[in-house]
């Protein structure tokens, strides 16, 4: 039977531990890299985290509007990034955060998760306002290795409202969100392709996180305030090589020396390695 | 003062009716029309759709999802038909329905709202499941005449679980999104730039639909099952020129043929005038 992408990165956080490299190309970071604000600085930025992330990263998220805000041009250094890191053998989880309903989730999954797209990634994260139903068509390609992240609890303030809100069967709405999840992931044997976004930065949802049968995408960590003992305590009975925590910000002020981006990237693993 | 985005369209309407043809290329309907699954196909269907607007709509949405699934070259072809689009003198609005936390959103308003952007629109949808406040960069860039209109209750019946969720106000998600959403246009005098997505197919949100002070998106209406009188009855006291209805299979189905398309776009135009 083919793997999962809760099997496939499974295996690939016991190799190299447990951190993701946020590829955040912001103009403020970009500009902070003495580059131009222009697709080459894009470029310039995007292939370099990705050098210095091969050798110790489980994977490596670009957040998909930082491309976005350069349109086609941008989608082209995206494209680039993204068959790099699969020649590197790193996993890509292209933050898209998408979500529609019907027929376009499937243009949206096919965007994403087809080998045919030249946008086709490990995994792709999703937005369930529409309703985790909604997403079925996502669900439904990611096979054959590719997953899928649902967004449960954010790590902003601003989420709560909606997060927290309570449905007709007095669930949170995060709760409900981690149960449809944990629900689809017993389609398959071990880990499933299904995982959820859980910002390191919120407290524990009702629902049991040993639970999910699937992988944990961890925002939060490093600028935004949480740290790796938190998200170690968060998430302490959860299978091992499950939990993979994205770090954007703080690695990237470390700057464009290569060996000063190799240090930080390699520093944050060793940090969350000891407590995950 | 500059006009905003809500006042552009209600002129819009007045002049051309409450038509927004929905431009949904979906790999279907391409080949419905006996052409490729392919960027040429997509862009032929896309620019004939346009053309088909151009006397008889307020607006066009194209489905950016449909465009997404062939990467950068689809994004090519959806730059293509927005600065056809504005050439024309027909507004766009980019259903695109981003949405994420801090920064992330500034950036992907500076794709679809930025004039710097090869694919900025008129207005472009977004989704608040990281909450109303996440989306104050996009409401910021909303100035100039453009807007964007949040999720507020989707078409689909998978949404109910989430939209109609309580918050610790006791109050509905959607009900929430709307209020946030009129409290932020009375920053301008008359109508405002932020509008929201109400699809037709849902009963009447607790919310008085009158006191938003901006515009409504409304899909659901055609193939979805939702009828013009439906949509009359639902905004039947807001102000003339603040509903703008999505259309777009029941007027793709009509075909490549040029006068055909354009009688089934005149059509709902009809059909939707007699009763909003």
């Amino acid at each position: 039977m083919a793997e999962t992408f809760g099997q496939r990165l499974q295996e690939r956080i016991r190799a190299m531990g447990p951190l993701c490299v946020g590829i955040d190309p912001s103009s403020a970071l970009v500009g902070a890299w003495g580059r131009p604000d222009t697709v080459e600085g894009l470029e310039f930025m995007s292939l370099a985290v990705l050098e210095a992330s091969i050798t110790a990263a489980a994977a490596i998220k670009p957040q998909v509007a930082y491309f976005e805000r350069f349109g086609s041009a941008g989608y082209r250094v995206l494209e680039r990034l993204i068959g790099d890191a699969h020649d590197a053998d790193v996993l890509v989880i292209a933050d898209a955060k998408r979500g529609d309903i019907g027929a376009t989730n499937d243009a949206y999954a096919r965007a994403w998760l087809d080998e045919a797209s030249p946008l086709c990634s490990d995994a792709v994260t999703v937005s369930p306002y529409t309703g985790v139903g909604a997403l079925t068509p996502f669900f439904e390609r990611a096979t054959r290795g590719r997953g899928v992240f649902v967004l449960a609890a954010t790590s902003n303030d601003e989420g709560r409202d909606v997060q927290r809100a309570r449905t007709d069967a007095d669930e949170a709405v995060e709760d409900l969100v981690l149960r449809s999840v944990a629900q689809i992931n017993r389609r398959d044997e071990g880990l499933g392709s299904l995982g959820v976004v859980l910002g390191a930065t919120r407290d524990r949802p009702r629902f049991d996180l040993t639970m999910l049968q699937g992988p944990y995408l961890v925002p939060g960590v490093g600028a935004q305030g949480a740290t790796p003992e938190q998200v170690g305590r968060l998430f302490d009975r959860c299978p091992e090589g499950t939990v993979l925590v994205n770090v954007a910000r703080a690695i990237l002020e470390a700057g464009p020396e290569r060996s000063a981006l190799r240090d930080a990237v390699n520093r944050w693993r060793d940090n969350l390695t000891s407590f995950l």
